[in-house]
């Protein structure tokens, strides 16, 4: 059994992590770390887990953890990783970590658009940017670092990427308009996330600023060898728990049909477990992938105006952060690849 | 008292007319029209008015109800008001449509984008577009017909309207996404409107086809005196029942600064008391209009990509429909143009 | 035009107030008195409130408060309004107090429930118990302080009070299970509170133990003249933003018909204005009474246990507070009691 | 592996089953039931099965099915499982009916409370009402037929079971309050379960005439050997997807500690799987049971009035419906009780 910490393990992708490790067959979890609950009985802060997980949180002394453990999930806000991890550790235990610490390749760019100083850059180029279905080839068992892509980023690189990487779009035209749930905000206790602030609205925020653009931006970069893509990602905020949903626009670089956008999804998609290219002329709905890994894609040629209208949806607890994060160890540990990641989306 | 008449009082927005109805000092309600529902008591339909509306819904007969009343609502599917309105009936009484038979020009475009029939092209070109905020100066005391803007054209429109007006942005780059509540389906029986299939769910819908986008490119167009313009229009199902968010991207012609654009939004509505101009990057939220029939705008320059990102929000039973309808009203009959629809907007 | 001041204009129930307030037209705000906002704009806190108030929230100076103002409104936490109040305070102003503070007659119950000091017991007796429709008739331009009573405790009393007055129930069996929106737990950041906290789920809270149980006790107890009433009331907290549920169970004394318990509603509420007492087999929902002032009851004779089913429903933020308090204020200042209070219910 | 057929397969039940078996490593699903959706691809009904169930739906032709398959769910309304099942079907295939056919053994109950003729009432006796945690002993590979619970009777019997049935509450003085998330009304299209509708609201319904009433009264009645038990139960309808939420309050027999209640739940659940009996003062809340076959109890003892207020939460559409299913399934093959379900709640 492989024996896995979490560090961050009460925030919701924490809990997430939690939920799937328990329903894997080759992990144990050995430790829950959690510095604002630190000795309190995990299934008090998380009444789910009753009978289901008896351990008490502990602190995230990543030294002390990484004597103890195979892998090291870091679920914890920006620059904690960095701050921490050092090639002792690294020695020791292989660390995937869902913040975004070792996203960014630039750490000028990193340090821009997060305001912190970066910790670690020396193993930045040493961590794979964990999005299996691109990167699959880079993690294996001598991985040490995974950078694990988050909600928005993974629904919209894997919704992009085949039509940057084979030309169907100008990604200079890219417009990205993406719909998240609430549970990806956070478990922070702030007015702003209050159910009556967020049930029965919507609104956009981080308007031109989100930090989450330049990642994208340099990873379709990556599909043309390019590294001044500029587009525009538009977050929302939805009133509801799970789900991202992405919209996204781009001007068509030539004529195309139906059956030639779609054979490029399958190209890349065909094989792949957790996408579906979804039938003509369906759209993806955050409800179908509920509590599953899968990412449905869909898309429609818009001819009046020469564009490709794009759309992705995940669950952004699974497949946005906990289950990529699985899938990842799988691969680091030559399990299945989706081994525990298996269940159908739970509707309604 | 001006007398009025409501058919299609049954559905959502027929329900709110009669809710501002009821609180406009200058007007009493004498027809409830409801084919579904004849017969039965209004408020056996819509318990909120119990004590409020005692009167039994009646049937739609246009021409019975065009002798008793000054003004007829019709808030009822599309071909309906074009199939019963005829001279005779313009004669004696006005009419207010919720539906789109009069809001496109073109008859063409209307069959081509509503497939069926137009009833009643000749009074396509008298029926004014009721965007009182753009076209205030047409609806007068001889005005007969309005059709009445619906909740995405009314969002789009007035969010996009300055800036296509004075060149700050370029018509033919325009990208709406616009997001709905579910009231704006409307109010019958269909598996995709039942709670659990739109709780927790978000999706695209009518993907490139929806039939609003004609109208918004129509009125649009008439900002510059052209009718070539196209644009894509993606509407979007939100887990809430009100609200209409409208997020719209275009290239700047030229280089802004935020003070230039605010000041061209400002010179077109500064004065309007239904429309909100925001302060510096606040973005729209539609809790904030909730019940009320205020347009919130706000926006935000992306000078990496050269565009503008352009937000509005508004209630779409309100400012979308019976709200608008009511100011048309009131403009026609010479009223204070915001009597009844003075409220605040509820939060939470 | 009666100047009033708010204390605790920051929290829902002080945002409602507002609200409401801006529609009535014999007063004028001129005090938003918000401990933690102040400084601030009122309309940044609340941005419904964008161009309908201008005013930047103030501190809670009673003092200066009273010499400016006809009536200060308190929808403060429990404890600070009988902090402030004073004699000459009173000799200067009304205060209408939204919270617990002058509720419960008995100043030791207050304290054993509350578990604080009273810091104003003198005051208790003069306060009346602001529940219109049973106390009108103490509600005048002489009274100076009102204990507005809050939402459970509303509806719990009004749909209770003349079954147990007129003998049809045993007070003794009273079993209220009450369901409440989230506005109920007020603004602050708690994690309890959080969206993904709240939606998708349903509790019970403060079983066995929540305040309101004595309040409810000893209104009830007026009515048959006794202060030893015990009953169970259970506290659970639902998915939507406003509105209270009470389901009230209590033995029959008698074999009774649906008409004599009719009767009995009828004789205490058939012509109040706020009061509905529903039709036969109707049961309240709260979405028909949403932003309203209204109260709608309906109950249903259980035969084979000899016991009766009462329900309630009311906007916990209107009747159950603002809504309340500006019923209370038109009674004291002679104006219409509906005043600012007769629109329609917002549905949906 | 097992065979299983699925009469009534589209329904939110239905679903549940078909994603819960497919989880299960002894099954195989070879029969996807339903009448209305005859000959479509089953993941177009339920896009959540996209890639992993290929099927078409078929008829409901039980005899047929009965040669292909080990078992039968019937997923279906009142009625049909009782007007396709004979000696024959039984005789080849085994058949747990999740309908309500075969719970209530007195067939005159049943008539009278559902309105419909039975029509195989020689089959009630053989039917075991499976559930499990009370009648596992009743449940092995010669059982042929099942009649599993629903979900309301599920919360309340397993909730009220261990206190009736050791004399802790008199049983006469039982009053269940429950509250039901909206797929417990199922998937047909009714203006009433609409989103609008249902979103934003709470009620009560079936008051004092919900069919589940003589279910609970004969099940509990089966404790203490009595078939005149007589109690309250009023559903409400709750706007959340999933989970009931049984509030219940019965007269204690005798004065008793906190210690003494929790050991009676203990010596009935101490050792259930399923069945998870809280710590003291915590509540059950419908969000630590999503997506899984738990149980949570908790109770509070009311010494004030010498009540017991009892508390249970339960998924209804797995515990309350398709995992008991599937429990009763796994007992009748002897197959381990929680194969199959095993999976962690779901949160947020």
């Amino acid at each position: 059994m492989v024996k896995v910490g979490i560090i961050g393990a009460t925030g919701y992708a924490g809990n997430e992590l939690v939920r799937l490790l328990l329903g894997h067959k080759d992990v144990e979890i050995v430790w829950l770390g959690s510095r604002s609950y630190i000795d309190q009985k995990y299934s008090d802060v998380y009444r789910n887990m009753f009978r289901l997980v008896d351990a008490k949180c502990l602190d995230d002394n990543m030294d002390a953890l990484a004597k103890e453990v195979d892998v090291i999930f870091t679920a914890t806000p920006q620059g904690l990783c960095a701050s921490l991890v050092n090639e002792d550790i690294l020695s020791r235990t292989k660390i995937i970590d869902l913040s975004a610490d070792f996203r960014l390749k630039d750490v000028k760019i990193y340090e821009e658009w997060y305001k912190i100083e970066h910790k670690a850059p020396q193993f930045i180029n040493e961590a794979v940017y964990g999005l299996c279905e691109i990167n699959r080839h880079k993690v294996n068992k001598n991985t040490r670092i995974i950078a694990n892509p988050g909600c928005y980023t993974t629904t919209s690189i894997l919704t992009l990427y085949p039509m940057v990487k084979e030309g169907i779009i100008d990604p200079d035209t890219i417009i990205i308009d993406a719909k998240s749930g609430t549970s990806g905000a956070g478990r922070g206790a702030k007015v702003n996330n209050l159910f009556c602030e967020v049930n029965e609205s919507m609104k956009a925020y981080g308007v031109g600023t989100h930090r989450h653009t330049p990642e994208i931006e340099e990873q379709l970069g990556y599909a043309v060898n390019r590294d001044d893509i500029k587009l525009i990602f538009t977050p929302h905020l939805v009133p509801m728990n799970r789900g991202i949903l992405v919209t996204a626009y781009a001007n068509l670089t030539k004529e195309v049909s139906y059956e030639e956008v779609k054979a490029v999804y399958d190209k890349y998609y065909g094989k792949e477990f957790f996408i579906r290219v979804l039938e003509k002329d369906v759209c993806p709905e955050t409800r179908w992938v509920e509590g599953s890994n899968f990412v449905d894609i869909g898309f429609k040629i818009e001819p009046r105006t020469k564009r490709l209208i794009m759309m992705g949806a995940l669950d952004n607890l699974v497949k946005g952060a906990a289950g990529q994060a699985v899938q990842n160890m799988n691969l680091m540990f030559g399990f299945e690849e989706n081994e525990g990641l298996k269940m159908a989306p739970l509707f309604p």
